[in-house]
């Protein structure tokens, strides 16, 4: 049967609403769609996840769940008995990553089976806490717009709290202990999901990837270390957290970077609206033409011409009261929540048509 | 000034409605556009067009037109002294050939001043003349739909009252002779103008190529010789004239090779809505979603996505009461209609947002 992921209880997530990342609020939300502060944390006097066994994995487990409770009415999830259903539906709220799904690290160690877990604040789904993943714990903090600042303070809090019931492995040389030593330090990783359809349009995308990784910045995709950039959507995030402080690598990304790419995607709409408004109308208005039209659509496509659409509504060369419907959809497009809306199991081929009926309603309205 | 062709008069020709072969009635309407007869003839002697010299043209023109005139209220056009404009209407209208609004034979014979004319039957427009064309006469005869036989019942009445008052450059051996030595004989060419979406979609038009050229068949684009097929428009034609009698030419044709594609089409269109429907209807809702969304868009690309959409229509995946206002864009969308219906000339990128424009208004309703 179906894994259709139901809303009893009122505490229970409801998987067909839009989560924080999509809420279109928050500074500079026109190009930030969201910020993400993530602390990696491992617990001192246990081996780390990509050492330790089965049963060594399973005592960390219970340990963190008894101090993750303490943090705040969360709702947690053993990711390694969840349904396979409701895994992408938290993959694609980006709750949690798609390694932790899976459950296996890079190199293929683990198993679907290895003992994990999830912990989410509802209804916010603001902050989530992966157990097990690469590090121990996984604290990651999400805002809608530009908010990395206030992400932190929160992030840190909830680390505080976990603190006052676990040991975290930390040298006083280097900082907090990591899995991977990309993450020592801080072991923090400040990221901004960018919705950069202007420069993608002028072709200058690459660009900023080359001036990013000048800054030691790395540019990903949607659903962050090795995915494509789908919709304009790119993650643009610290690559290392050594010899920095937070309060360092907060102003370098928030007030330095990416205020910067902010201003290049909104000079590259106003080159779009201003000196190639006939083709940028074009463009955006076939794409919802497309949306609007099609009996037949991917995610991968739906997200592309999503993008264009939510770039002719921000620019009002569409008409909408509205960009939340946009973002949504790019949410509801994907496959575990497109079938939570529709509420059952669907083909392949079903699956590019109810998506394709649900674009149609959506967009009714729109311009 | 921008040379718009009013209708003062009302004898006048109406270039804001379609003509006879967009009238999408007649035998066979859903695949065939439209019939064509077209005899050629030539002055006994008188040299012909690409021997004559300009004196010799204009008084071969001068006894045509005579003689012209006795066949019916034709309205005449000196094609030599029209605006550029009109002769671009007249040739999107398919009531001349490219060749003869240029005035330039094979060869670079010729030239825009050249002596030639264009008679016409209003309002119908299913008679016209061109005279000094590559030879002295081509009638044509037009119908809706698949029509031949009655086509070349008009086209020898046409021509037998011509004759009344010219002598035809005829052997009793090889017949009627012309310019050009494929056309010697009967000096008949029979044309039907097919829309083969169905066979496009299934990549089956190479076969159909292939098979008319082993029957002596041309098969062309929309505007004739040496032109692309554009909307899934082909004409198909008798090569050679010389042999046969007219009445075997167009026994083969509207008895035996025109109704085996026909055929071939019609299976194509229930291949497509019985064993692809979803995909053939993702294909004309996608087409007619862009035409609807558009806000620049070429002659051709306009073209292709009506096609789809005739397609849509004619086998009910779109619902739309009648197809003349779909085959009336296929005219519309031509550069010199584009003009004449929005009333003043037009820079190519004005005519690429107005096409967009009048797509819009016209497919509002459908679907």
């Amino acid at each position: 049967m179906f894994g259709s992921v139901s809303n009893s209880g009122g505490l229970g997530p409801d998987y067909t609403t839009p989560t924080e990342w999509l809420r279109g609020q928050g500074r500079c939300s026109d190009v930030v769609m969201s910020s993400r502060v993530r602390l990696a944390r491992n617990l001192a006097a246990h081996r780390f996840v990509p050492q330790a066994d089965r049963t060594q994995r399973a005592q960390v487990l219970s340990l963190c769940r008894r101090a993750v409770e303490r943090v705040g009415p969360l709702r947690w999830v053993d990711v390694h008995t969840a349904q396979e259903f409701e895994r992408r539906l938290l993959v694609e709220r980006q709750l949690m990553s798609r390694q932790h799904a899976r459950g296996k690290l890079a190199g293929g160690i683990g198993g679907p089976d290895e003992p994990r877990g999830l912990a989410v604040s509802l209804p916010d789904e603001r902050l989530s806490i992966m157990v097990n993943e690469e590090d121990h714990l996984r604290i990651q903090v999400m805002r809608s717009g530009l908010g990395l600042a206030d992400a932190l303070a929160a992030a840190d809090a909830a680390d505080d709290m976990l603190e006052e019931e676990l040991e975290y492995a930390f040298s006083p040389r280097f900082g907090y202990l990591t899995a991977c030593p990309t993450n020592v330090g801080t072991g923090a990783r400040f990221s901004v999901m960018m919705h950069l359809p202007g420069l993608k349009l002028l072709g200058d995308i690459d660009k900023v990837r080359r001036a990013a990784e000048d800054m030691s910045l790395a540019v990903r995709g949607f659903f962050g270390e090795g995915s494509e950039a789908v919709g304009d959507l790119f993650q643009i995030s610290n690559q290392t957290t050594l010899g920095k402080t937070e309060q360092v690598l907060l102003h370098e990304m928030e007030a330095e970077i990416i205020p910067r790419v902010i201003d290049y995607e909104r000079h590259a709409r106003r080159m779009l609206v201003e000196k190639r408004r006939m083709t940028t109308l074009d463009r955006v208005y076939r794409a919802l033409g497309t949306l609007r039209h099609a009996r037949l659509i991917s995610t991968d496509e739906a997200m592309e011409l999503l993008s264009l659409v939510r770039l002719g509504v921000l620019t009002q060369l569409i008409p909408a009261a509205d960009i939340k419907p946009i973002n949504a959809l790019l949410l509801f497009v994907q496959q575990a929540h497109l079938q939570q809306i529709v509420g059952r199991e669907l083909t392949q081929q079903e699956r590019r048509s109810e998506r394709a009926r649900i674009l149609r309603e959506r967009l009714a309205d729109v311009g």
